[in-house]
């Protein structure tokens, strides 16, 4: 250790650092999965000594769920923010069709951190509180305008045609989206 | 190398080593992630040495490849079935609910496969023209029951319903499965 002890006291202190941390540890993530996530790189992006990591974190499963966690709230209060902006139904189902075609796929970032989490959540359960966190709260946003069940049928509708948007080699046109999101909107019977 | 060079020589060209190296290969990423896939450990398991990688594989791009291309095929055989033995539309719907409700969930390995894979797709577009003639046999299979546009919006619903009741922490019935499949079949207008 090169550093001296006093300043690396002060800084250890330094709320900042640990925000530092968190946002380095997705940018590292998004560049090298998580199989090439690792303490020691981690603590490079952000710049701050290996000890920081340990002070910060209890493990790197903490720092995965801290992590995770400020990614699904980005994510999370774009989604909010489109919902609460419609104020008509018509609104409302243009908002979900915004939602599938412009902001998942805007971000390459987004995609694979979300499926890294995916990949998570479907090996470890104890990640699955933070992906039924995030459908929740999607659903609710969802509920401001439809009814519940609407509201969990087009949750699921939004997550399987920005995957396959997203996984597929082609370019797909909105009117798929508009058609599919009217499907599940109208609720009149057979 | 212990081995004998002749012996070694006779097994390279065992047509069913290398199926035991792509088995061996998707029981290591479901057991250990791709993060802990190597070389190394396919062989182990598949109890091959380590020289027989290179002769099948140029590498593991390509042994990943093969890999989740085998995947993929008993994926979708198993839904092309479902959808096959189907001869009514009230018949093709059953089997839509019945492979979200049983099919997808039924395994931890293929939640796991089939995640580990869209999150390599998702960095790596050299593995989108696996996701994506998945998708197009997906698709195939449910245009024998369904017309083109339908076809591609019930397979995004399969994803996106598969996707979040493996995901939640809480178990959801079966009844909202048949409402959507029954939302998105209906064809009529508004």
């Amino acid at each position: 250790m090169t550093q001296n002890s006093t300043a690396v006291r002060t800084r250890r202190h330094d709320p900042e650092r640990r925000d530092h941390i968190i946002d380095a540890c997705l940018t590292v993530i998004a560049d090298r999965g998580l199989a090439g996530t690792s303490h020691r790189r981690v603590a490079a992006l952000a710049d701050v000594p290996l000890g920081s990591m340990t002070y910060h974190f209890t493990g790197m499963d903490d720092l995965l769920h801290e992590a995770f966690t400020r990614f699904i709230d980005e994510v999370a209060t774009r989604f909010e923010a489109r919902m609460d902006a419609a104020t008509t139904p018509e609104e409302a189902e243009r908002a979900v069709v915004a939602i599938i075609d412009q902001d998942v796929l805007a971000s390459h970032r987004e995609l694979v951190l979300s499926h890294e989490l995916y990949t998570l959540a479907a090996r470890d359960p104890s990640y699955r509180g933070l992906t039924d966190s995030w459908m929740r709260r999607s659903r609710r946003a969802l509920e401001r305008r439809f009814d519940p069940l609407t509201a969990r049928l087009l949750d699921a509708l939004i997550e399987g045609l920005t995957i396959h948007r997203a996984l597929a080699t082609e370019t797909r046109g909105t009117e798929e989206i508009r058609e599919a999101v009217a499907r599940i909107v109208r609720t009149g019977g057979r």
